[in-house]
């Protein structure tokens, strides 16, 4: 059956976004014929949800090329370069532990070329920390939000600018935070009206969102 | 069989908090029985989840004397006035309604002679609001603070005053909110440091909760 | 107590969205005293989850004037008349019962002078309904999709088109389907990359999203 | 108490399926014990759930004559050759990740004398990639479609084909998706009609029922 | 807006099934538009899920020809006999409460030509029943069996018989078993290969996965 | 801190059931001081949930004297024969995986002096299997059933016997019946009157209950 | 199809307990068919479940020889005596609300000719009142806990005696209490040993266990 | 982006609590960068949620001044001695398996300069235990309870004791008690008037509540 794998490569030309690779539950021969193919096409790949040890376990071959952020587990392939513009999206995280999600979006954000201000350690228990930023956040029409726990930051963020606000609740917590489960309700019941959601800790999705809503898609119709 | 019932009138000796009567699931001979009790020794009464039709259910004699609060669906039997001293309870509410709630435990406070300062409509989705009530939270050395949805206000009052915050999960709102358990896990789950927490609705809780902690126990101890 | 209501006008000036009245669990008393405060500033008003009981319970004077839809359960409160410009939002609906959530979605969006093509009966179980509407789809900017049960349509829709997609689970369905946990848990899985979701049934909350994405808050921010 | 194993030879003759063994849970010492008792009675035999850990633990004498598959962590024991016969069983994979299970599947028909055709990769964030197999799909009279995170897969070929379709809901996902549990109810509350499902990831399940659906049972009860 | 109604009359052309009304959930307005959408394209019809106060609440143009059964709450609208030929599907019941579930299969069987035997009141609690019926059940190439509370019926049966066996779970029950998961999860998890289920009282579904099993769909492809 | 451990040896004498030592949870060091308390009174004692890898964590000193039982996770201490008595209790279990916890049970059993008849591998899915041990399972006043999966084998066991009925769910299984909570709602649901449940995998407290029914208390009340 | 209905006379001559008429669910004809066969064979019933509203759409002829219990929604056919001997089972409750499901208990037992102590009103929020009844408590082998909310009285009465204890949980409660799961889970988890347990409000399963326990069935098989 | 690690010292000067660092899910690089932060402000530290490989993975220049207690994976950085005052706080412990959760609240009050009286191993099963404790329980004003399994200690003692008592639900417990939600509903169903609680597992959080109870902050608003 060999590695099983076809890849979507259509997707582009349809949809305006490129097909990630989701590496969890992949094997290292599957993961290694993805990038064959895509090396074949000279198409450049963002993969993600690549542990270390799963980057690890591929071949120096496969390594090549391939810009890789143990930290958020994702890659990419192929000659790509900081975006230049201003940043239309800021990044806003709770606590320290939603890091790793957070670059997972911000690098999603910059393959596809878009800049992002990043706003760290904001979480609602010391109010202060986001109020002293809310001039910032109110100039980008794009706001990710990025918290576990209990999610209060997505309704105090959602009160606070005219822009579109995407919530990614994550699985930083225990008891009954564990999984993530009380964050995502938090962002599905807020208060504060016209904030969206994705699934727990894809920051890969809220990035792709990103991108629909800033008009990407504009330029590939006009096209 | 009766009415079958058997009323705890040792509790207030014991633990300094008098046997409320939680009516849902009670027949109205079973209610009526215990108010003839409790006339028959002189002693005032609480009564929470008195449904108007359960009020209206009732003998005129057995409604002779009772102070009924629709709204809150509870009764005062016995004279009682309201208390005198200065608040040292405020008693928050995120929206309208949850007010049905914060009557409950201001209502138990007051059999218990203790006032509140209610402060209402102060969700985060307008964060202004409560930011605006932040001295005023600050001099009470108790905070009960009521919400349903996604119970974002709990986090926000715990983080900003240093007395005991209790939390008050409501059943307000729908979809994942439905039933409450979203503002409860909230609460929970609270990044602010020392928010404890009550079942859903429960403002008498609240109410006794305040009550232990404002000392009262220590007059029935020397006594 | 009277109706313990304080509405937050201030709202629009801050975010660009006015706060609309969520009439579930609220008193008739208390709705009546938000339309009397908005009539005496003179402020269009949106009200959403009023069932037909509750509109009937307001007086002749308090429905003077308002525009009440009992099939999305909307009331529209002052001068308003239908949005002049073109459709930028479509709103797709899978079944015949979800229609009542399309259209909460498409009453908010006119209440903010945004017209909206309405896309019915498309569901995926015959897949020649959605795929014979897709240039049309593709034309918007922002689509807004509305399903119950298993909310296959979702991604479907996801997959087709670069603009922003916009998931609103509805509670239609039984078994496992019943109260919208399988639509909206399919919505938060999806494969297809950057889609968003709110909560089930909230029409309301998909349309302000909406808005926020199409930008009126630039204009807010260069006032 | 040795082994404690005794096994159910009954159940080919009783209903024209035979008993598989079910690996996760048991010991190395009572997989060796059915191992031996099949041997003993000349009885060809299915494992399913031995992990190459497991397959690793058992003796060189116990694994002659095993064909293991490591990918779908079956082995079967005994003489046994490919199917001959056409494919009556389509196997349709979403994604990658399923093709374990659809491999456990594949098998477990094989095992049974009946050949299945393997389609893979054609999840519905790419919808042209399952409309270009329509022609294909329709010619099969059982439908296997193996799928996890959303499961918009079983909906999209049961309206699309006539013949039985059986889905298997995996474990493949994160988020609400993690276990599988939102596959499953996808599977269970689809629009289309006749859609039947099994566990999740029980690839050997579907394909017993498909095999029940094929009516080898008719043979059985004419000899 | 109208009743907003789409009526999908292809879907028999293409998978042999034609797509019934599914009325809870939609207003009268919407199905007499259906009502009326049928006659004028001759097209017989089955309505599942019409309560008798929906029912009643038809006019009397919209319930003429239509053979409504108040068990079940099925009509079948236009010119219909019952099935002719001799049962392939047997349709098993463990209490009297899942009869009504059983009707709704019976009678979709018999909209689409397909006689049933239906053995009632056969609950493991009393094994004997069930024995005594042992021959008759393995005479059909498929069995439905229903069942709520624990749903023990399901293995039984499947360990019984050689044919396809389809497990309709129940809401019969109360506390654990209250909405008819846990028969549900039963049916999934057991231990009888090859036992496929579907949603929590799906006569409906049973009975199109029967139609789809018993190879209908082969007159369809060569006509 | 020490140890901290506080034993309850006062329970033998008031309630004829000496406490057992569960494990998990516990360190060595704790485990090692609890020892050490009963041999300093000479008092026998029951270990459960003592994992191979906690057992081989203990002194020699520690282990002397301990009869460990690595497939059950149990230990006793101290000098005890095998029960001399006619077995009064059968212990049935479903499949291989449940042996396990059957013999948690009977080992509690025997620490109290009961002998126990052994049933194994007599699930549903070949009824066949326990209709054969009818005859012997009616002879034993209490009888517990083992199982895990869907627990089908519960409700078959109650129907046949006229004893006591003691359904001790398993974790075994997989999809909706990982964790237990599939077998233990089964048992919970059983359609057959008078079967009582335990915990998932809570052999030894099946074995207490067995032993409080078999009116060994009486014994202690008369002496 | 008639009533349907099929009755287990057979149950008695089996397992010592006769089948009993779970109403909920049923018809009216179904009742009163099954009244009738019980007539017919001169048979005492006991019939559970059955509200007020159902009892009342009897006809006089079915009603005759009823004896209606409005507060335990049950009736009893045939001529019975309540039982003469000493009680051998203690009904213990922790709440008035409680006391409906003690009765279906009570006349269970007593309609197998078992008198039972009743024991009201004793939960745990005052402990000096079961601490009260201890010494009556242990002279019987039986005891049944009734309890809802939090379930502690379950734990506490099984740490005080050496008889068979027998949980029932209630659906008494509300928040995280409702429907009755957490009581029910506390009564799994306890960690007082050989605690039992049936399913939520089944008050009729509990007697059945206990008339189990009791051995009646020794009488039943030396017959 | 190095550590991205800010820190809010602010905290101690608005509240009275100073931030705790929570070090799950933090790297060995961000915590480290904490600990610089605080040795450069010369400000105290407590550190929760260490464990043992986390704390071994810190320089020797991080551990040095660190007191770290690996029972309850706490650490505390700073000069610090052991709280002179009388104990206002009972940490009360059902089993031995809590009381690593008993330490960590310890620590905290500690930390904070409160003493506290420790009671442990006084689970209900051997209620005379906790009874012997009652009037010691008395006397201080609050009371922290922590339990795991079915959690029944949390009413017991809150039934004796009149100042304000705190529940700490364990994750002590497997079945249905796995994860500690049993015990946590039981805190908040509990028919015990006035008890609160914090998350699973969460002793820092009780003890934060109980300095807040104990009017520290007091001094804070005098100065």
């Amino acid at each position: 059956m060999a590695a099983d794998v076809i890849f979507d490569f259509e997707r582009q030309r349809r949809i305006g976004l490129s097909e990630a690779v989701f590496c969890s539950g992949k094997t290292t021969l599957q993961i290694s014929a993805i990038l064959a193919l895509a090396r074949g096409r000279n198409s450049p790949l963002l993969l993600t949800r690549l542990t270390p040890d799963a980057a690890a376990a591929l071949s120096d071959a496969d390594r090549a090329g391939l810009d890789y952020d143990q930290h958020s587990h994702t890659a990419i392939l192929g000659p790509w370069q900081p975006p230049a513009g201003a940043a239309q999206v800021a990044v806003v995280t709770a606590g320290t532990s939603d890091v790793r999600v957070a670059r997972e979006a911000i690098r999603t954000l910059a393959f596809h070329d878009q800049a992002a201000t990043a706003i760290t350690d904001v979480g609602v228990a010391g109010l202060w920390r986001i109020l002293a930023r809310e001039d910032e956040l109110r100039r980008h029409p794009v706001v990710i939000v990025i918290a576990g726990m209990e999610g209060a930051l997505f309704s105090v963020v959602t009160g606070m600018v005219g822009g579109l606000v995407i919530a990614v609740p994550t699985s930083t917590g225990y008891g009954v935070a564990e999984g993530g489960r009380t964050a995502l309700h938090s962002a599905l019941a807020s208060c504060a009206p016209g904030l969206v959601t994705v699934n727990i800790d894809n920051g890969y999705g809220a990035a792709c969102a990103a991108i629909r809503a800033l008009g990407l898609h504009t330029a590939l119709k006009s096209s």
